[in-house]
């Protein structure tokens, strides 16, 4: 058994739950509504943090993105992250591009550190330039207001929110003895989320003490059966990010040799980043179900996956979860035009723990309990392939009706 | 210039326009709803025909669909089709195999003819075994009704339809002298269209006279730019069959040497095809608007459709249609996702002919006409991705609340 024990952090505030962190979040206007909405924030460690990430695969990539991407390869130490909703500063161009450095360059202007230092994410309409005077007023009032109180963290992860209707946020604690390391974390997260991250920020900052590429190697791993296992709408966002920063002030750093402090960190780390996961499928743009869609049985891992995202991004499917209809014959189809070969009469699937078919075979008379079933805000779909002993999981949501006129105009 | 011309049958009644051919369509209450509704019918003709067939590459296969893939496949000729519509006959295992054998067969002993000498079609609902004792008095009526006035071309056009608002009927005249050939068609639709066909069943017939390996080639070609280019909601049906009878009754002969009139029943063949396409996506359910998506400048064919698929499948892309908003944005984010490496700098859209986004930079100053196009019923969108000279052309169309207000419930 571990030392180190894993706690949940009761009613979390966000990222100033770890130790060194400030954050804020202001309203500097950039959707021009003049609501006052909270739009523009910062996440500030005095100390220099490791910084790891993962970024959007889509080939357009927002102006930020391609600014974190190679500020986080350089290797070189941050102190902190601008972030904005409203704007995603994506399928902008060269101005783009200019927008988001003189934003970090500003930032770094302010808390006189050196150029490199800072970040920045942004999420919202996509096409339109960043309103530059609104958001350098915003930068100045978000330096000015950093702080770590419970307001703080909760005004920084409402800042970035978007068709988002909750803020999201959590945390861990790990403990040791005197030991004690904090993981914090908000995300924001609603339409457009797929695998590989999508319309997705999420910032975690922890008080570990821990080498870059070490951070890196750790954070890929927790991304990989949480955010990548995720699917809302199956589009892919410009500008799906997560950062991880490290800032050591908790006394404890990351040794090589501790394979027990290794081993409770990636597994807080993952916790949170799951429960982010869960948070922003739960909330997806006009959901009214949330569906873990578990394939068993297959040849290999990817395999796996492939088929369950061909009935996780099934039109059909997802509205049939929307209709409480036990459905079973698209789940089939869905698999069958997946890509795998597989065979009808090697399939099986379950409700929950509830069979439906068993080698091709339906079993109709458990047609009510499967009804039961899908009409919970929550249950799973297992297929079993018949092919071999990978599995994947993938946590998915219905489609409604109101999703589609909530898209129909931006 | 060819001595063949090429004229539209003005108001067509469907398979019976062809030399030879017979059809029905009758009630024999396959839904259970005893409303009269035709829900099963009949193409026959007296003389053998070459058969050819392209069927949906979902590898969980109706069992009407591995019958006819089998009889096409030995390449004996064939004298008749049986189609129903209300129950697929789709993962029913052995039994519904068995039963699309018995329909087979007793549609054989009625006329007399030898095994192996009927195909048979089926679409509805997936998962329940075929009602055998409705649909054998409904194969013996079927039998008993053929003919080749209106009447019949239209109620077995009707007989096939599901959640199609309208029966799709087409054909065309080859002329050359005292020499005519007729092709004549129809079509069911609707949900669960996308490439590779999907819930659509297409039967096509021709008094041309041609051996069966030709007849498969020309319609393999037809089908690429017609069936295979069109996509709904982006799933794939178990049962979707396209299948070309040809019966020589019109005394006209293909001749492997006689390239005229085979340039001229291809192009007869792909006119008549892409009509019924066309018709299908139209037809789509609940759609509103039908959007051709081209995309140029890939650097092949397959990386071009690709690209169309990724954007004519997006929820977020489809949404926007149905909205009438000239949403650019999510059409490039959508580009970005599909595999192919794009640059966003080196893309240029077109919503008709009017440009949107020249090499990266958005033309704000044509809104007003965006507007205007992406309002009409159809419109075009060019994505010219700059890396190549192929192209490829996808008919699609938009997603509206109704479609899943529709599919929640079967």
């Amino acid at each position: 058994m571990s030392a180190w024990s894993i706690e949940w952090v009761e009613s979390s505030n966000g990222v100033t739950d770890a130790k060194g962190f400030r954050a804020s979040g202001v309203s500097c206007d950039i959707r021009g509504k003049s609501n006052g909405q909270l739009d523009i924030g910062m996440v500030y460690s005095s100390s220099p943090c490791s910084v790891a990430g993962t970024f959007t695969s889509n080939r357009v990539k927002a102006a930020p993105v391609l600014l974190d991407q190679s500020r986080v390869r350089s290797g070189r130490p941050v102190h902190g992250v601008i972030a904005n909703s409203g704007n995603a500063n994506a399928c902008t161009g060269d101005e783009g591009y200019a927008n988001a450095e003189a934003q970090v360059a500003l930032a770094e202007g302010l808390s006189g550190r050196t150029g490199g230092s800072f970040l920045v994410c942004s999420t919202g309409r996509i096409g339109r330039q960043m309103p530059m005077d609104k958001v350098k007023k915003g930068i100045h009032a978000a330096w000015e207001s950093l702080g770590d109180d419970v307001s703080h963290g909760h005004a920084f992860s409402q800042c970035i929110l978007t068709s988002d209707t909750r803020p999201k946020r959590c945390g861990v604690i790990l403990r040791n003895g005197a030991r004690e390391v904090r993981i914090a974390a908000c995300a924001k997260g609603a339409g457009m989320i797929r695998p590989d991250m999508a319309t997705m920020l999420a910032f975690v900052v922890t008080d570990l003490g821990c080498e870059q590429a070490d951070l890196q190697m750790l954070l890929s791993e927790a991304v990989e059966d949480s955010f990548n296992s995720i699917t809302v709408d199956g589009d892919m966002s410009t500008n799906d990010t997560v950062l991880l920063l490290a800032n050591g002030s908790s006394g404890v750093s990351l040794d090589a040799a501790d394979i027990e402090l290794r081993s409770a960190f990636l597994k807080g780390l993952s916790t949170v980043c799951e429960r982010l996961a869960y948070l922003i499928v739960g909330d997806g743009e006009k959901i009214s179900k949330v569906v873990t869609v578990k394939i068993v049985g297959a040849p290999d891992r990817e395999s796996a996956r492939k088929v369950a995202y061909s009935i996780a991004h099934s039109a059909l499917v997802k509205s049939s979860w929307a209709g409480s209809d036990p459905n079973w014959g698209r789940v089939l189809c869905a698999a069958g035009y997946s890509g795998l070969p597989v065979k009808e009469s090697d399939m099986s699937m379950y409700y929950d723990a509830c069979p439906v078919v068993k080698n091709g075979r339906v079993l109709d008379e458990n047609i009510s309990q499967w009804r039961e079933i899908v009409s919970k805000k929550e249950f799973s779909i297992v297929l079993d392939v018949g092919m071999g002993h990978a599995e994947a999981r993938l946590l998915a949501s219905d489609l409604t009706p109101e999703y589609i006129e909530f898209n129909m105009h931006e």
